[in-house]
């Protein structure tokens, strides 16, 4: 069972790792800002990375979900390349946001992009495994 | 492995595409409104709407964990019906919350009552399971 | 399979058995301050409860993403004690937080480095498991 998901668990393991980065960022901006829990409003840079770690960490099981079925179901390989580039676009989205709103919106397109792609690497896979006892017949 | 779960990776896709949906609602909204992010508050619909896809989310990945326990220690078929009829129950919720406060409450406990009984169903397979080799010795 | 796993599961229950009871404390704070919804601010103990449920929220995928690397690629028992201490981490800095901002400081460092654990064994597994290949050659 291992050898079937041991490059989808390292690429969730990066994921964690992104977002315990992007946790860390929240925390900086709190204490740059004197913006004490459970405040999380007061400053406009503050309000960007605080909305920009929330939409990351939404959007972690949607990604995750996505990674492990297209993983298992069409393949580890195509499927972690996928993760590694969805993970890169959601640092970018995050340094974006932070800098400011327009900046997000780039690598938000990217990352939503990547996301219908592991859907549809998904969805194939998936089609694929409940065609098969058809066709060997 | 692949058959003990298909039908669960495919009502997580299924669940996916809801939470697509209800993002989508939340950018259409966005627009309508002309609220932009970071910004969270500004208009009763907005606000609904937002709230409505929050709480989607959040509970997104507590019904995807109990949907794949219950589907692997009880029944997958049973566990499906279930999830099935969650993602209806959190499609009117979503709906019903967009046009009015009031209007999510009845699909909220009806999605509420659905992740109780996945976690029903859930320990009841791992009770099985545990006593297992009690029972058979 | 289930064998490998079954304590996992179990925690996972556990873990989504938590969550369900900081839900239901948001809705009898809501009851108690008459904050409906959409609303999330109005009273400074509700929004500190809104503010600790979310943030358990907000863990609880990236809790359980570890838990299940960690128990597959390193060991279900040593894991499983540490689910067990993070979710009573998790407990004490609800608790903490509902009381006061100061209150949720221990229990959240505490929570923090039992998130760090099961990072470091999930990646002492897959090191691990990767180069097992090349040690038996």
């Amino acid at each position: 069972m291992r050898d079937q998901v041991d490059q989808l668990a390292t690429i969730t393991v990066l994921g964690v790792l992104e977002q315990a980065y992007f946790a860390l960022q929240v925390i900086y901006a709190r204490r740059k800002y004197k913006i004490s829990p459970p405040e999380t409003t007061g400053h406009p840079e503050f309000e960007r990375i605080f909305r920009a770690q929330a939409n990351c960490s939404e959007y972690f099981p949607i990604f995750i979900s996505l990674l492990w079925i297209a993983g298992i179901f069409f393949h580890q390989g195509v499927t972690v390349a996928c993760g590694l580039l969805y993970l890169y676009t959601r640092l970018k989205y995050f340094q974006g946001y932070a800098v400011a709103a327009q900046g997000r919106l780039g690598p938000m397109y990217a990352s939503a992009l990547l996301l219908w792609l592991l859907l549809g690497l998904a969805m194939a896979g998936l089609l694929a495994h409940f065609l098969q006892p058809l066709s060997s017949t």
